[in-house]
Parts: structure tokens; C-alpha cells; sequence
């Protein structure tokens, strides 16, 4: 090893070292911000890596029904925030990142002052109830820490986490009458009756508890909190607006108008007023649990049990830079921006999801404890198989198993016997398609990173694989293909099983499972029948065999694909390119499709029916704000025009990834879109989860060290790299000529330095 | 104590005792069916003592709303079955025994054969749903058994309980169709939006779980299930019902339509299909947890691993024998038919309320373990402090302990630290007035029935009747009474705290405490303070000192007082008869306005006022069918005309109780009714419970042994009695000439003899 830094030194690097010293703090390049205007879904809240609690300000609450009709706005909504907006109704605790469906904003807080108003008011009207206008030029947002100055009310309102609890300090004006609001009726993705039931419970002159249930995105999810004050209140209370009350045993007895001591109901919200002194704060901490209010009340006493803010801060701020610097990248302040905060984006999904001393809510709803192993939830599959459980596999490789455990039980909790699709908060979405729980199962088996029972998790894959009632399994395991006729996306589902076929055909062959993988390895190639070799295209195929009349490949509708055309979804075979290379005709018809994907120009019409990105968000008909083409730049590897790769793969990382607020394309996905951000821009990709093989591509920074566990490190150092010398022309891994256009998992997990020696021109 | 039982021989009770010979078994005399007919709101069903599964057949679930109006026949479903009725609709799982008002009627099952039919249909014809006509020649009610032919489908229906799970067994004719439903949707006092949740979800092909949650009368109720049969289930499915489907993740993924295995809302039924051979028994075991799933499961394979039905049914009667067994009596099959089943109805409720490790939901509505005691939930403590929890000091000791124990952690868990009101599953309905919690607690540290933390006792009971803002306390404490303006009961309630107000001071008095003691015997005068001497009635007070001007004696309606009106209410105090006779104009005039009360003819338009009972239910205006002129017909005994005490007792007993179905002359309260009636018929009552004294009555048996622990016995001997026969002439105690009328819990509970010697002339 010592041998090899040396050698690190003699090519010349030590320049783009003092670019990224030791003593940097990297936390200071992370820009919750980038991606909050527009398309990106992301927020600017606070929260740790991972973190229960993500304490965010919502713009607004968008609900799902407006006049009784589908609100187009609410989508926009998905994290709460939008750049654009300038009002913030409130700070919730819970929220996705980069989702382009959602739930949560669980417990809005607004601190007010002045005549109590209890509700939200409309944001042309801020005055007109709780919300309060604000500027940008008053906001910061950083990695577990959000201010923003209210101008309603002239607070301060600053916020920071630990795991499990919301910390809020508000600076208060001089006043008589300040407040603060607890909205228990506020919601992201609302529905006039999404909050099926609400307890609070006032323990003391500064404490209370209490639970809400919600019947949304997840079906179930009941999530306690506990609430404590630094200061005593004065006066508190809770108002219900529903209008039947069933029963009234409770009215006779007592004056509830104020300070009486419990509340429960379908919609309520709660106050607490105070007298302050200028710039008097009232802090506020918030504590999350799954499981019950004592839960929450642990969880706060055990994570945050004084009231010291720039502590609590500056320990979350400590758990991210740690977090950061499992990769340091040299480059522009712009570039780290970029990548700090893409390395930010994927580590806030999936969250952990149990109290301290372990316990969660499973999916069969019962409680559960988690066995020498942390519980998460926020599995947003579809996405996050590609490339960020990979990612997870080389820098966060002990919470990808935890996360791998954490689906197993998920799998043993489960009442169709499946592991997660969609997983959230005990709940099972079922959103989007595929079961790609078996790419991150077999991805962290075939890689060497699997503290748990493997053969347990490939039993697992198979009862998920072989469920012949799940959207279309039967038929395509009768059939090799799922017809048309079973479901409108028949095609994507059969191109999908069949790379998760293949995904678990590679763990069972690592785990000597030969049944298995010769099963699995057999149903991998169903992608082939459903491609019409006389159109070039994948296609939806009917039960008899023949293919469906009506197809138009550029359209994502009705077409037998989910987001995604058949242009992009033809090229979805990444557990066989070679195979899929030769069925499309060959290396150079195969180069043609590509280049037109990357070049043609989509009609205006199929751009207004691509979801979830903005027109920034595709490259002719390359589409990346969607995950389906997510490996496709990288394919060109598989042909004789490799720089292709290079060239597309550096156009991408400028054209969708600026540190801006509408620096992302499209949803973030849970930081799928940034985990590709982070591999392409370390130089390779995993094409093919499951598999040890990284293809290369063309490395957007000057150097990079990887912390690969063990003490190891594994530089990247990039010579001559710049925007114009996109293509490799030599690549030496620990000194020695890196042929091929592949880097292994254990090459990269051994330690080393890969050099890239760069240039303008391709060879 | 071999001495004295010879003397009860040489008093030749030999024959007396033949009627009751060790071998009889008690059980066979109770008839669940009494009180069904109008207003005892009993329930025929299967229940073991104190059981939490309370197994009986609905005949009715009306709802509390018919067509946006208050539906008056809700309130003769209080336990669900009214034997007028001809239709059953199912059998479900809880119920109240005896209440004027109600909740519960969980989880109702109903077999069905031929097409599926998931609506209950209409009473006037079953044949219209799943409701079926059914006879009582059909009809075998008895303890811990209820069968009964259904004749729309030609079904025998049975089932037996342990503590914690219905054992349904149903006797099929051959048919292809044969359905068991489970509608999630049923309840008693049902409300269209009562339920809040519901989930199921199968585990097996003959095993499923779930859970309910409803905002009834318990204002927040989750019940879990879990649900075996003996035999696999063809196909199931459910069915949802409310109009609105919140996302819809599930639906593209699975047909739901049918053997899906999980479903989650707020409307549902679940079917389950078999085919059936002539005869063909299918059975049904059905766990209740107030906890979770998981403990459903866990108490059914605790109590009932297996399948043996007759084995269950027989456990449970031999419970019951055991619990009857602690008062033998002698007297005709009527007479013991009465006495036996008050005995089953004193031991319905309280009911049991925790899992078989002992978990429950709290008051707080967070889980906890009983440590070292059961924990008891359904505590209608208005009724019941007055006779049923000193009946259970005498024969059920260790129960009454839990239950005080069960006061005490719903104290410590009470969001208004608070003893419990009406305790309903974890929820405080807050039902009637008082605190008599205090009284329950004071009884038994008077009684030296305290296996508990009896200084804890006293400080709960201090801190409740401290409670300022509890219905008018601040006031009662500041002025000695409650102004009329704060509450429309202001004079019963002044009664009533001033009793249990004597209550903690007896308790206080016991432990020693006496700055308690001197508060609260203080306190216990304050029903001098709304007595009016012009009238000679307790009358509302205004806060300004001077009584209303507007006062009818003879209304319960807006004249202060609740379930009661004047001329009862002002008798009531308990505590101090002979301050009352004092107050009221010494003995002559109180004899007469007892007498009065008794024989005056009260006019219709008062009946109709008069809540929860039928015209049979009351005595000129004496109302028994109501609670709190149930120590009245003892305050003879302070008079010098004890003898019409002994006199108006037995009316009462001959007037009030017979073994029918209308058997009972108003709501039995939870056993209250049936816990007078079973010591008014052993000749002693406690007037004032937390005194040690009994009044001395009218036995209404020939003898009587009752079980006063450690092996001991007290035996009652009644010479002469008869229907004429109701004077006492002379009393033994131990042979000793019983003197006064009083008798001390000490005597009685050391074991030993009392005689009555009886005569047709008073003395």
C-alpha cells in the first residue's frame, strides 16, 4: 500500500489534494436547496443521514381534491416545499426526498404572535391565518440545519435534528400573545379524510403526546410524537373540525374550550400560548415514534435530552460530514456542491424506522423488535436498485445490510408473502413495477456483502419471484411473457422480471443454488420475447402470441410500458447487453438506435406524457429524469464505439445537474438520480446490479478517494480531465494497464488507485 | 366452629340443607334469558366469569341514527337481544350485561348456506339477508352455552367462551354452499361513522387476524382478533363498503375480488366458503386482545389449543359453579333460579381486560403489563359501589382487590389524574356523577380488604375529589354545595360527592390520616346544604345562597338531579341516616314521607321521565328499576319502624325479581340490580358502604351458606320464613342474641351462624 501512494504521488496529484484537505469540512458544500424548484421533489429542511425526523417547511399543503376534483397542484407538493412559492404555511417533521408520489408532512408547527389564528389562510393572503410570508434572502439551509426569518410575525425560526427528533427554536419579538400552532390536520398529498384518527394527550405544563393515523400513500401508518417546550405554557387548547361528535360524556363534565388535558377526533388542531421578551426563544423538540407515545417520550430522552440547539446541530452536522467523507472529490466549488449534496440526497431514503431500543411497526402491523440489526423503511425499489443500493454496497456497506435485513422481515411480515415493492412506514405502496428487492438482495450477496442469511434471502427472492398472482407472474411463467391483455404494462413488467431473474440466477449461483440459477438464469431471457424483430422495438404482445396491432414507440400510454417509451424500454436488458446488441441487429445497428435516442427530437405531444421530469429532463428521446435508461449511456461499452459512453455520460452530469435550486432534471427518486450523479461522476456504473462488473465511463472530477472500509482507500485520480477531455485514453489500476472497459467490486473494495489519463479526442 | 355447626342441626336446618345438597350443581339454576324481555338489557350469550368474551346472539344492531334522526329503539339493543324479537342477525363478541347505555357488539359471525349474502337484510324478512328466523322452542340459553336452530338455513348454532375466546360451533346440512360471514361493519349503539378502522389479514388457509377501532362510547376502542376454524376454507373474500378508496396501489397489482389476503378500511364484511357433508360441524375459535394480534393468537392458543368444544363449554360452567358455589341456598327452584342467576349476573362485569401475559391498553392509551394482579375494565361505578363491589368484598375479595388495583393504574394513567367514572376498554366514558371510585376503594380499606397501596388508595381518591374543574367540584369545594347555574344536576351531585366525601374520610380515618379525615367528614355534611326545610326537599340552590324558585319534587327532568327526582334524591345520604331523619323533621315525619314515597300514586306524565326502567320497575314513587334509592327501603331501620323495612324489602324482592325473561324491572347495571337483590334476599344490605355495617333486612331463604374464605363459613338460618312470614322476631349470632340491626362485615367474615327467627307480626 505504501508502494502505491508513493506511486500516487509520482503521477502528480498532490495538487488535487489541496483541493480537498484534510480540515475541509465537505458539509459546507451540501445545498439542500438544489432541487427544490420545480421537478426535483427535494426539500430544504433539516435531518441526519438517514434520519426518522425531516424536519422541512412546507410552501404548502396541497390536497389531493380540490372542489371535489383531482388537484393538478398537488404533485408539485411531493416534499412540501417549491422554490418558487412565498409563503410557508408551517414546519412538518416528515417528508420524501425527491419522490414523485407522497405522503407524510406529519405535525406542522407555526410559531405566530398576535390574534390566535388556527388556520393555514391561502398564500396570497398570508395574513389571513397561521402562514407568513418569507424571502429567500432570510433562508438557509444547510445539511440538519434550516432558518428562515417569518415575516408575518418577525420570528426567527431555526430547525435541526437528531434521528428521532425535531428540534425547533423560535426567537420571538416582545409580545403578550405569542403562539405556537400544532396542525394535526395538515398533510402532504392530503385527502379530505386522509387523518383517520388523532390523540393528544397534555402531560404536564410543557409536555405532550399523542399519535395521529393516516390512511394515504401507505394504508395504515400511525405515528406517535411526543412534544416538549423549554418554557411552560401558559394556556393551550384544541379545536375540532369535524362536524359529527360521537357521544358526548366528555362535554358535561368539564369546560374543554381551554387547557383541558386530552383530545382525540378526526381533525384537530392544538395551541399553546406564551408571553416573550424580545428575542426570547421558545424552543420546541419534537420527537417521532412508530410504535407509541412512550416510544417517542424514550426516543427524545435518549437522543436529545437537554436543550442546547447548537449541540444538537452540530452532532447531526458531525454525522453528515462523516457521512460525506466516505468519498472526498477534488474540482470546483460547483462540482462539490453537485456532489456533496447528490452524496446528501442519498442518504436521507430509506429512513430508519424503529425507537432506540429497537422496536418498529411491521407490515403485518404488529410491533416488532429488530434484532441486532437497524430497521429502515422509505424502500423506493423501482429507483433505488440501480445504482444507489450499489452505491450503498461500497461506502454505507453495513446499512445496506441492515437494509437487506430490514427486507427480509418486511418479507417474513408480510401478508402476500412478497418482499417490498414500495415499502413506507410498515405499509407496502406497491408503486411502480418489478420486484427489484431481489436485485438488492442478490447485489449484496454476489458482492460479498451479506451479514445475514443469504440462503434465506434468495428463498425469499424465489417465493417473491414465483407469486403467480402479482401483476402478470403466472402468465409469465407460463408463457415467457405477460400478455397484453393481463395489464397495461406488460411489456416493462416482462423486460423487468427478467432482469431480476437473472439477478437472483447470479445469487443462487454464488450460493451453489444450481436448481435455482438454472431456473432463474432461464427466465432472464424472456426479455427476448417481447421484442418485434420486424418493427426493432419491444412490444406488447397478446395471449396468442401475436403482437398487438396498435403500437406507437414513442409513446409512453396505453403502450404496455411504465414511464418510459418503448424506445427507452427496448434497450432493457442490463443483465445481457451482448445478447440484446445481437437481437437488435447487431453492434451497428445497435450504435444508430442509441445515437438516435440521444439526438431525435420528441414531438411536443410525447413530451406532455412523460411524467415526473421537466423538459431539462430529456436529451432527445433519452429520457433520464426517468430510472428506466438510467444504464443506457453506458451501453455504447458494449460496441465497438465505447467513447460514445464517455461523451453521452459527460453530457448528462452537465445537461441535468446543476447546484441550483432547479438543478435536478426530474424527482430525485430517493436519490437514485444522485447516486448516478456520484458513480458517472467517479468514472463507472453498475449497469448491471448483481453483478461484480462496473462498467467505465468518462470520471467529471480530477480525483476522488474512496473510503472502501478496512482502513482502505481507493483513489480515483484523473489526468487531464476537463470538459473537453471527456474520452479515456489509458487507464492504469494500481499502475498496472486497466483493459476492458470494467472495473470489479473487488478491485474497487481491495483499495488502489485507478488512474484516468484523459483526453479531447476519442480513440 | 364443629360446635356451632351442630347447633345449626340441632336448629333443624337438615332439610333445608337437602335442598341444596353438595352434589347439586348451582348451575344448572341460572337462566341467562331472564331480564332479556324490555328493560333488564341482559344477553342470553356465553360468557365465563368476568370474562372478556361475552358470546350472544344479536337480534338487532340498530343504529343510534336512523335517516339523520336519533332512532329511540337503539336503546333496547343495549346488549343486543330482545326476546320479543323473532329474527337473529349473528352472534358477536362483547357486549355489556345490563346497561342503559352501550357500545360493543364486536366482530358479529353469522352461517349461512346457499347464495352469498352479505347484508344483514331486514327483521321482517330475514330471508332478505343474512338474518335468520329462529324460535325458542330452538333455544337453549344457560351458562357459558347458548344454542339455537337458525331456520333460514337449517344450521345449530352453539357456542361456549374460556375468558378470552368464543367457541362457535355450527352443525351444517349438506350443501356446496355453506358461508360463514364476519361483517366488521356490526355493532351495538352503532353510529354510521363509529368505525374508525379495520383490518384483516389471513394467515393460513383456516386462521386470520385483525383488529377494529371504534369512536363509540369509548371514545377510542381498538379490539384485535384472531379467528380459527377447524376445517380449510374454500375460497374468502371481502367486501368495502364506503364509498371513498384512498390511493390505489393495491388494485393494478393483485385481483382483490377474491382469496386475496389482507384488506384494511372502515366498512368491511369477509365471507368464507365450504362445502358441507349432512351434519358436518364447523367450529370456530375466536380470540379477543385489547393489545394486538400477535396477543389474540397468543390467548387463543393459551385458553383453547384445541378443538374440543364440549371440554370448553365445560371448563367454563365449572368456573361458574365454582363462583355460584359461594353462596349455597336453600328455597324452591324459582327462588334459586333467582338467586342464581343475580349471583351470574353480579359476575358478568367488571370484565377482564388484558392479554394472558398480561398486557393491556391504558387509560393513557399506551400498553402496559399488570404486575402481579388482573386488570378489570367496564366499571359502571355509579351502579356499582353501591352493593356489587361490597358483595364482592364478601365472596370475590381478591377480585375486588384487582379491580382496585385496576382503579388505581387507570388513576395513574388518567390524563386528568383521575379514578375511573365509567371505565370502557381503556376509554373514560365519563358516565353518570360522582366520584364513587372512592367509595369502591374506601369499602375495601375499611374492610381490611386491602392487598394493595392503601395510602395510594387514599391520595387517588383525594386528588379526584379535589378536582376543581371535575363538574362543579371548585364550587361544592368553595360553597359547601353546587349553584344550579353550573350544572342541570347540581343537587344530586352535592349528594353524591358528600357520600363519597364520607367515603375517603372513613378511609382516611383507617390509615390514620386524619387532616384527610377532618377535610372530607367536613365535606360529607354538605348535603344539609340543599336541603330545603320550607319544602322539606332537597331543591337546586342558586349561587347567591336563596333555592330556585321553579321546583317540581316530583320531576327529573331540569330540577338537578339525574335518574332520580326529588322526593328519592333526598334520601340520599347514606352516610349520615340519622343527621338526614335530623334534617327532615325527626322520626314521625320521616317515617311518613318514607311511606309516602312508597304508596303515593305518581302521575303518567312523571312516568314518562323516568329513564331505563318499566312501569314495573317502580313502587308508588319508590323507583328501584333506577340506583339511587336503593339503601331507602333499609332507612326504616333508623326509625322506630324497622319492621317496615323487613316489610317493604320483600315487596320489593317479590315485586322486582322473577325468573323470566321480563324477569327484571329495569336495567340490571352491570349486576348492581342483581347484587341488591342477592343480599336483600340474605337479609343484610350495606346502606353505606365503607362503614363496616350491614342493615339488617328480611331473609327471603330458608337458609343460606356463604363462603367467607380461608374454609370459613357463614351460615344463615331462617326459621319460619315465608311469603307472610317476613317479620323478625329475634336474631342469633353464634348462638348469641343478635341485638340492634346491624350486623359488621367482621362478624360475617369470621365465619359462623346468624338465625332468624320470623313471624307473620312485626314486632
Amino acid at each position: 500500500m505504501k508502494k502505491l501512494l508513493a506511486a500516487i504521488f509520482l503521477f502528480g496529484t498532490a495538487s488535487a489534494y489541496a483541493q480537498t484537505s484534510p480540515h475541509e469540512k465537505l458539509v459546507q458544500y451540501v445545498k439542500p436547496i438544489i432541487g427544490t424548484q420545480r421537478m426535483g421533489h427535494t426539500y430544504p429542511g433539516a435531518t441526519v443521514p438517514f434520519g426518522m425526523v425531516q424536519l422541512s417547511p412546507e410552501t404548502d399543503t396541497a390536497s389531493y381534491e380540490l372542489n371535489g376534483k383531482y388537484n393538478p397542484d398537488v404533485y408539485k407538493y411531493c416534499a412540501g416545499y417549491q422554490y418558487d412559492d412565498k409563503t410557508i404555511v408551517g414546519f412538518s417533521h416528515t417528508h420524501f426526498s425527491g419522490t414523485g408520489h407522497s405522503d407524510l408532512g406529519d405535525f406542522l408547527i407555526m410559531p405566530t404572535v398576535g390574534a390566535l389564528k388556527l388556520n393555514p389562510g391561502t398564500a396570497d393572503k398570508p395574513g389571513s391565518g397561521y402562514r407568513s410570508a418569507f424571502s429567500h434572502a432570510n433562508e438557509v439551509s444547510e445539511a440538519n440545519y434550516y432558518k428562515v426569518k417569518l415575516d408575518e410575525s418577525n420570528i426567527l425560526a431555526e430547525m435541526t435534528t437528531s434521528a428521532r427528533v425535531g428540534f425547533h427554536q423560535y426567537t420571538f419579538p416582545k409580545t403578550e400573545q405569542a403562539h405556537i400552532v400544532l396542525d394535526l390536520m395538515a398533510g402532504i398529498y392530503n385527502y379530505p379524510d386522509k387523518t383517520v384518527w388523532t390523540y393528544v394527550k397534555i402531560l404536564n405544563d410543557s409536555t405532550l403526546v399523542g399519535y395521529r393515523q393516516t390512511n394515504g400513500w401507505a394504508r395504515t401508518r400511525t405515528l406517535y410524537f411526543a412534544m416538549a417546550f423549554n418554557k411552560k405554557f401558559d394556556h393551550y387548547g384544541f379545536k375540532k373540525y369535524e362536524k359529527r361528535q360521537v357521544y358526548g360524556g366528555f362535554w358535561g363534565k368539564f369546560n374543554q374550550t381551554k387547557d383541558f388535558p386530552e383530545i382525540a377526533g378526526k381533525q384537530i388542531r392544538a395551541w399553546f400560548d406564551f408571553k416573550t421578551q424580545e428575542n426570547e426563544k421558545i424552543k420546541i423538540k419534537f420527537a417521532l415514534s412508530p410504535v407509541s407515545m412512550d416510544g417517542a417520550l424514550a426516543n427524545m430522552q435518549a437522543e436529545v435530552p437537554g436543550w442546547d440547539f447548537e449541540k444538537v446541530k452540530a452532532d447531526g452536522q458531525a454525522l453528515w460530514e462523516t457521512a460525506l467523507e466516505k468519498i472526498t472529490v477534488g474540482g470546483s466549488v460547483d462540482r462539490k456542491q453537485d456532489f456533496y449534496t447528490a452524496m446528501y440526497h442519498t442518504m436521507i431514503n430509506p429512513t430508519v424506522y424503529m425507537d432506540v431500543d429497537g422496536q418498529y411497526k411491521g407490515i403485518d402491523q404488529n410491533i416488532h423488535k429488530a434484532d441486532g440489526f437497524t430497521n429502515y423503511t422509505t424502500f423506493s425499489l423501482w429507483d433505488t436498485y440501480r445504482a444507489l443500493h450499489p452505491l450503498f454496497n461500497i461506502i454505507e456497506p453495513q446499512r445496506n445490510a441492515d437494509m437487506v435485513k430490514s427486507m427480509l422481515a418486511h418479507y417474513d411480515q408480510s401478508p402476500e408473502h412478497m418482499l417490498p415493492v414500495w415499502s413506507n412506514s410498515g405499509n407496502e405502496n406497491w408503486c411502480m413495477s418489478g420486484y427489484h428487492s431481489v436485485s438488492v438482495l442478490a447485489d449484496a450477496v454476489v458482492k460479498g456483502n451479506a451479514p445475514f442469511d443469504a440462503n434465506k434471502a434468495l428463498d425469499a427472492a424465489v417465493t417473491t419471484a414465483r407469486h403467480r398472482s402479482y401483476e402478470g407472474i403466472g402468465e409469465y411463467i407460463d408463457k415467457g411473457f405477460i400478455p397484453d391483455e393481463k395489464t397495461g404494462v406488460s411489456v416493462s413488467n416482462t423486460l423487468e422480471y427478467a432482469y431480476d431473474d437473472w439477478a437472483i440466477a447470479q445469487m443462487a449461483k454464488k450460493l451453489n443454488r444450481m436448481d435455482i440459477y438454472n431456473e432463474f438464469i432461464k427466465r432472464s431471457e424472456n426479455y427476448k420475447n417481447v421484442y418485434d424483430p420486424s418493427v426493432g422495438f419491444m412490444r406488447p404482445k397478446l395471449a396468442n402470441g401475436s403482437f398487438r396491432a396498435k403500437f406507437d414507440p414513442l409513446s409512453t400510454i396505453n403502450e404496455g410500458f411504465i414511464e418510459g417509451n418503448s424506445w427507452n424500454y427496448t434497450l432493457f436488458a442490463p443483465q445481457d447487453p451482448e445478447g440484446l446488441i445481437k437481437l437488435m441487429g447487431g453492434d451497428k445497428r445497435f450504435v444508430r438506435y442509441l445515437d438516435s435516442l440521444f439526438t431525435m427530437e420528441l414531438p411536443d405531444k410525447y413530451f406532455a406524457e412523460t411524467e415526473d421530469i421537466t423538459r431539462d429532463g430529456i436529451i432527445g428521446n433519452y429520457v433520464h429524469g426517468n430510472e428506466p435508461s438510467h444504464h443506457v449511456a453506458y451501453l455504447y461499452n458494449w460496441t465497438d464505439k465505447p467513447w460514445k459512453t464517455q461523451e453521452r455520460i459527460r453530457m448528462i452530469l452537465n445537461r441535468m445537474y446543476k447546484p441550483t435550486p432547479d438543478g435536478l432534471g426530474g424527482n430525485d427518486d430517493t436519490g437514485q438520480m444522485s447516486a448516478w450523479y456520484i458513480f458517472s461522476t467517479l468514472g463507472f456504473y453498475p449497469v448491471a446490479p448483481a453483478s461484480n462488473d462496473y462498467a467505465i465511463g468518462s470520471p467529471a472530477i480530477n480525483n476522488a478517494v474512496i473510503q472502501v472500509g478496512g482502513g482502505k482507500t481507493f483513489t480515483i485520480t484523473v489526468k487531464n480531465q476537463s470538459e473537453k477531455n471527456v474520452y479515456i485514453q489509458k487507464m492504469l489500476l494500481n499502475g498496472q494497464p486497466l483493459n476492458g472497459l470494467t472495473i470489479t467490486h473487488q478491485q474497487i473494495m481491495a483499495g488502489g488507485e485507478l488512474v484516468f489519463l484523459m483526453s479531447s479526442k476519442h480513440k
